[in-house]
């Protein structure tokens, strides 16, 4: 083209660097060094860092109000998020209920930064002090912002380490995608799950300490420790490399057979998405916010919102005092389960090949219909009180399973920040084949790893369980994926 | 787990079978038998179909009326689809718009009947009349169906070859996703894009045809022939195959080149998804619908609504006389540009691969957020009055190229259910290398090819685009491969 300027030199051309980032990952999840470095930060990190949460009335928050014209409650700023009311139509008339929701429509930051120490990957993680959590320090991304933090709302000081997450010249990525948080509870929220590795010099500050994948993988097994968004973006890291494991008979073996990228599959990937596409078209929802004045079953009394049948969570006021925090002291609503939920999956081996039972789940605050969620997904508590036929699929044989068949049991902690003292049991189940009903699929956990490349395709619960799931990866100082 | 069901056998393990795929549709492109056949169901069909079309004022429409509390035109059914009033506003406080929008919240199918006729995949094509067509039948997909349509909301006959698509067992899926409809026109409105193929003998009805993909390639520089639904479809076909063609200084082996998985790129693809998680979440915008009558900017009179400066689009009522069709005479709204718009990509060989510069741009109406867009897309008349400064970036390339460097260049119609005389102009120009502003990135069509595997990457206009350069692909009956 005669005006198109003179061609410069175009970059060279690289080739798909997933698989050796996988390779890389997978050597750090080999690697298992002694905790004692880590429980020495936590421990000085403890003595310095107080968050106390108290409850307050809903309608006595500093700076937020209840908006009579919209019927939803608000922060004065007009930033953050407020709560709102939906109401949620299926494709079923039968099928429609109202709910509070949160409303934060802007996409924060989770991320982790990995540098290379004696030749294996560490990620740089920070251990944190949320006004939800139930025992103080959860283990966190190296940043966990929202837009109002790190565009400077909260009036608080600069997020360590958010320049390598910022600027394209300070980092290497390995994964950056949005992903949904809980469709339940959030309106359309999303965070970038961002993984970015650098060979600058990274100063630790206080609270910060680095791990190997393999150390976080032994942490995910304390109860309420490591927290919601670290789980989340470690579903996100490439971990399948070429199994080499081919006589082994044991568990870990079947699971890095499962994480192989190009490895045999029950169903080819074509028509996972194929079903993928047909449950979601088949599964919309058209849901609307309305005033929380309004919603049928819930009620506004006491400074709290509450289902009138005591179900599913509160709205809560609370004000927190925070040392060693941005921001010394505020109010907030929070979330507040009634009671423990449940994250189960069903996983069994297919000639060798670790598979998983995935359920596509419609949800109304997800911005495309449905994700695939762990096998049951549910709050037991509310489901004893239904009558069997409509209790979720399979939670009966999560009650009845065999302890050796645990393979994962472990209670961890909604997101602090929206979250209060609310959690879910972790459970991974050994099965053997079910057959699947229609809205279930038995994929395995490298078709689940290509999935996470893009957004809205595992929900959050998947995230969460699936990371517990890929902790089970075998690593040098383990020997049980020699036995059984 | 002890309640658990006896374990019956598993299916047989499957591996990916998209590249078996590719390798059959890539032998259908470089198929090209005559078009005798094609032509002569053409001629037949045309004497047998007509469709007349004349322009009815919106507010006198049979069925329609403008709702007055909702300030929508809806039908009475409260089926099909409403216009509605869409107030945007974006990140910058700068740039915020009103513009009706048609909100049609269902998916449809647009589908691919696939047979292997002695040997090679032929594809059942229908010559199909629509109210917005400029010139009679255009080449559609076999079948091209609202939900409406296939729940007979019409009233209107069994759509054919429907069952090939719902079920399951008559079927092998080749692909199967929703894409965006144009999102500057539909709120957040998608279609099923399938190609399936059968084994079981089909009935060929009056007014279908079969046709190789090679065929296809070549009607497709026809002038409004090849529909958009058609060229949405062909987009999404997996068509990329090793290359063996390393030695071809030719654009057809850039081309082929371009198409092969694993092959050589300019950005590997986690920069690319990188890329496109951070524009979009500097890009999201906020929209909302509002009544029609408070649009800044538009006004509705003389039985339409329009732009007060002449720009845009009109939205229009017609009055549609079919006969051969399901249903024999309605009323409807329909959207009539107000020039013809413009789909340009640049191509440019880096090493002997061919890229296309894609943009990543936001509309109100996508589902999320920015979609890939084609190099220049904009309505040429409309830019022609903006300051230099104002005008789509590379429009004046587009303006100033010569005719040897343009690979492409055909005017094709938008879909003539809901556009009326309407359609853009297609152009595929060979540039040398040029810079990447942020909203660009050279891309290969095998990147691309990947990316249509999944929902809301490419929008409408580059899905059209990238079918025209992909028709490009050599057939056997083609030597400009071996040239220049």
């Amino acid at each position: 083209m005669s005006t198109a300027p003179a061609a410069p030199p175009p970059p060279v051309l690289g080739t798909y660097r997933r698989r050796e980032a996988a390779r890389r990952l997978a050597e750090s999840a080999r690697t298992v060094p002694s905790l004692a470095k880590f429980e020495q930060v936590a421990e000085d990190t403890q003595a310095r860092v107080l968050t106390t949460t108290e409850t307050v009335p809903l309608d006595r928050l500093n700076g937020w109000h209840y908006d009579e014209r919209a019927g939803f409650i608000t922060h004065e700023s007009g930033r953050f998020f407020s709560v709102e009311g939906l109401r949620v139509e299926t494709q079923s008339p039968l099928v429609a209920w109202e709910q509070p929701i949160i409303n934060q429509p802007e996409t924060g930051i989770l991320g982790f930064l990995v540098k290379e120490i004696d030749g294996i990957l560490h990620f740089l993680m920070q251990l944190k002090s949320e006004p939800g959590n139930r025992n103080g320090l959860q283990l966190s991304p190296t940043v966990q912002a929202t837009k109002s933090n790190y565009t400077g709302v909260h009036g608080g000081l600069d997020v360590p380490y958010l320049k390598f997450f910022q600027d394209p010249a300070r980092r290497r990525v390995i994964a950056d995608v949005r992903q949904s948080e809980q469709g339940s509870r959030f309106l359309r929220k999303r965070n970038r799950n961002m993984i970015v590795e650098t060979n600058e010099p990274v100063d630790v500050r206080d609270g910060f300490v680095w791990l190997t994948l393999g150390q976080m993988h032994r942490l995910l097994a304390a109860k309420d420790l490591v927290n919601m968004s670290t789980r989340s973006v470690l579903a996100c890291l490439p971990l399948g490399v070429a199994a080499n494991v081919s006589e082994d008979e044991g568990f870990g073996a079947a699971l890095a057979r499962s994480l192989a990228p190009d490895g045999p599959v029950v169903h080819p990937l074509v028509n996972v998405l194929s079903w993928i596409t047909e449950t979601r078209t088949r599964s919309e929802m058209r849901a609307r916010t309305v005033p929380l004045s309004i919603l049928a079953d819930w009620e506004f009394t006491d400074g709290r919102i509450t289902h009138r049948a005591g179900q599913h969570f509160d709205v809560i006021g609370v004000r927190v005092e925070a040392v060693g925090r941005e921001v010394a002291q505020w109010h907030q609503p929070m979330i507040r389960a009634r009671a423990a939920e449940l994250a189960a999956i069903f996983v069994t081996r297919v000639r060798g090949v670790l598979h998983v039972l995935m359920q596509l789940r419609a949800e109304p605050g997800l911005t495309d219909t449905a994700e695939l969620a762990p096998t049951v997904q549910c709050t037991p508590a509310d489901c004893a009180q239904l009558p069997p036929e409509e209790r979720p699929r399979f939670l009966d044989l999560v009650h009845s399973a065999r302890a050796v068949d645990i393979r994962f049991d472990t209670a961890l902690s909604d997101e602090g920040g929206r979250f209060y003292h609310t959690g879910s049991r972790h459970l991974v189940v050994e099965t053997g084949w079910l057959p699947e009903p229609p809205e279930f699929r038995w994929l395995t956990l490298g078709q689940l790893e290509e999935l996470t490349q893009h957004s809205h395709y595992l929900n959050m619960q998947a995230r969460s369980v699936l990371a517990c799931l890929r902790s089970l990866f075998p690593g040098d100082d383990d020997e049980q994926h020699h036995q059984r």
